[in-house]
């Protein structure tokens, strides 16, 4: 792995260590998104049908996972994974709902109230990809939410097996959202589905959930048509920032780098770390686990890009997490808290020694849907209220209008929009 | 106006009345905004010298608004709109501040606690339009969640007048964010300079604010770029549904219908009322009030493109308008909060005869930058939250990893990422 000294860089290095490889989707990948669009527009269940079996290689009739699909499922899962999703449902459940936003209601002018109330999202499209192996944890990240919310309609996709069924443990995770209707249906042409409707799939409101370079620019291609479809975030590979000072435990650091190495080539991993000796150690532990590692194949492409870096202090780590802005950032420095109101972007924030990402993908309770990609700087991890949207509410009596009437016409009248101004005035007359 | 029995249509017709024009971008506006990054892309604060003196007709040397300027503004701007000014603020800034989310924490098992908590997002970029009229009301819906999200720097372009100055009142109001600094550009050239960064205009992290159709595709085009930048919402014409009953005031009705028209040629309203009498009396007296309103020219554009539309009942009327979603909703029903737990999908709502949606355009305390074109149905309007993001933090302690940690090695095996499960089982041997 790669060792940098940063006090030793000028600023224009500095910047390029901190530079992601640029995603730029490429013309093909557009272009190949946008004829799947164009084709499931013009033929619908029928274009999908293709597509499925060229990119799945199954002849699907129906994509709708049926009740005898769902049954099954639960005889196929082993029963200590079943007990681990519902463990980890609940877990994610407590923290979510905790997190609900009220409704409140504040006074603004005597007779006048402004509210806020929130609304369950109608129906909310998710896609649960497979990859290299089944995601039964994004489809509780995605599912439990959606419950919490209220929507009425949830449907999920997910990319069939070899055999035309769908992974038995997604299953069982998207039954935490009741009434859940599964396709079975990957890639872009899954997006293409959920956004524009077949006779089959339902057409979504918004869309959720991570996938790879055709799924994102798919989604992409959903959020730009007329009509108003939002989409969760724009998805990336994954990253990892770890903090760690000379207490850490080089064993459990190397574990965390490279559990965020093997999700895939391109995942990004960073350590900062203000003590040399922390640094070799992790970098030999690194290597030493890597030998008995399933995905070091994957692991150790990911981390030809990856960085271990020198800093002055913890304080000049945070400040360099702060402009990377990374989806997880791990804190294994002996008081972690007290760096917590110094962090100011990151997806998700790990503190201390006994905190692996590992635990925040699967069961501490939190949301492990993250912006990646510097886009920690605006954007948040899903919540609820990733499954709901708010609706303002405002009334006024006589003398509400009375009391903040003349205000609105005063403003209308400046901006020259003499027909707003009339709405409020033709009112104070009568109300008077 | 065209009137429409609801009840005499087929679904397919019923469904075309709810059909928003299609508001395809042009190929000229995708390509002129592309032209329009590359521009600022390779030259900077020289690109959009040009750009200024061809489409706002200004050479500008320097584009950020000066102490001076800013100074002078408060002499230009009349007595009653600085206090209204300053009135509409007070009500925003009370009703904005209600709504901020408070950090919460969970024990989610014991040894293990999950929070949230809000961040600021550091740099955010404001456009006010200019539009037919200067619009300080959008600089007050913009700036004054901004100052109470916490954004530690706030950008705001707004485009020069023919003299190349500023609008004073826009100034004025853009004033509620202290330390903001405003920029005379308008359009296209705005928006990339705040996506990009120039020599003089600061990268923001999030792009906020309404604008034509230029400025909304320049929106679209920097969210699409690597590097993660949000923008607020897509940006539509403006729309307004009113739902009237026969004790409905007509007068106050058409006026409603009127300031929404003159909000621009292409903008939607429609009438849903269960009362043949109100909708011809409003009909009569929307001709009444064009005959002296300045804007007619525009306001009849609107209206050729609108509805009255004669419903069932009120009930019929609430299903109508959750299917198109609008941006503003007025109930000028005689209980109306009685409706309001029916209605699920609407940008703002307006309670009863003396609510007109002009009060929520600048002063009843909610904001005006909110979903159009159906977008309603999954987005939500502008609130403190929308200049911030959320952070989950989570904390195990050796107990917490003892209860949580089997939960995650079980999952993460099950997905076959056994770098994530020994991430755990490293930790859980050395906690036991
Ligand atoms: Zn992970
Ligand atoms: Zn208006």
């Amino acid at each position: 792995m790669k060792r940098i000294d940063w006090n030793q860089l000028d600023e224009p290095t500095r910047a390029a260590v901190l530079q992601r490889p640029v995603q730029a989707v490429s013309n093909t990948v557009r272009a190949g998104v946008q004829a799947v669009f164009e084709a499931v527009a013009e033929r619908g269940d029928d274009a999908l049908r293709d597509f499925t079996a060229r990119f799945d290689g199954v002849a699907l009739e129906d994509f709708e996972v049926g009740a005898d699909e769902f049954a099954r499922a639960a005889d196929a899962v082993p029963a200590d994974v079943q007990a681990a999703i519902a463990e980890a449902a609940a877990r994610i459940e407590a923290f979510h709902r905790a997190g609900i936003a009220s409704p409140y209601a504040v006074e603004t002018a005597p007779g006048l109230t402004c509210q806020r109330v929130q609304r369950p999202i109608r129906r909310v499209g998710l896609y649960v990809p497979a990859g290299s192996a089944p995601l039964p944890s994004t489809a509780l990240m995605l599912c439990v939410p959606a419950r919490l919310a209220g929507c009425a309609e949830v449907v999920l996709c997910t990319p069939p097996r070899a055999d035309g069924s769908a992974d038995p443990a997604v299953l069982l995770a998207a039954r935490q959202a009741p009434g859940v209707r599964v396709f079975k249906l990957g890639g872009a042409q899954a997006i293409a589905a959920m956004a524009l409707g077949t006779a089959s799939v339902p057409r979504c409101d918004k869309l959720f959930g991570p996938g790879n370079a055709w799924v994102d620019e798919a989604k992409r291609q959903a959020a730009q048509r007329p009509g108003g479809i939002a989409i969760d975030m724009p998805a990336g590979p994954s990253e990892v920032l770890v903090i760690a000072d000379s207490g850490a435990n080089a064993a459990f650091v190397a574990a965390d780098l490279l559990s965020q190495a093997e999700h895939g080539p391109d995942s990004q991993v960073l350590l900062l770390t203000d003590s040399d000796l922390l640094l070799e150690a992790v970098a030999a532990e690194v290597e030493a686990q890597l030998t008995t590692l399933p995905r070091a194949a994957i692991a150790r492409r990911a981390l030809e890009s990856s960085r271990l870096v020198r800093v002055r202090d913890i304080e000049q780590a945070i400040a360099i997490s702060n402009a990377y802005a990374p989806e997880h950032l791990i804190l294994a420095v002996r008081e972690p808290r007290a760096w917590l109101d110094r962090i100011d972007s990151a997806g998700s924030i790990f503190l201390g020694d006994w905190t692996p990402e590992a635990l925040g993908d699967y069961c501490s309770g939190s949301n492990h849907v993250l912006p990646t990609g510097g886009a920690a700087r605006a954007w948040s991890g899903l919540s609820v209220a990733s499954f709901q949207k708010a609706i303002t509410v405002q009334e006024a009596s006589r003398t509400g209008i009375a009391n903040a009437g003349p205000c609105a016409a005063i403003l209308a009248h400046a901006e020259g929009l003499q027909a707003h101004a009339r709405a409020v005035e033709l009112r104070l007359e009568q109300a008077a």
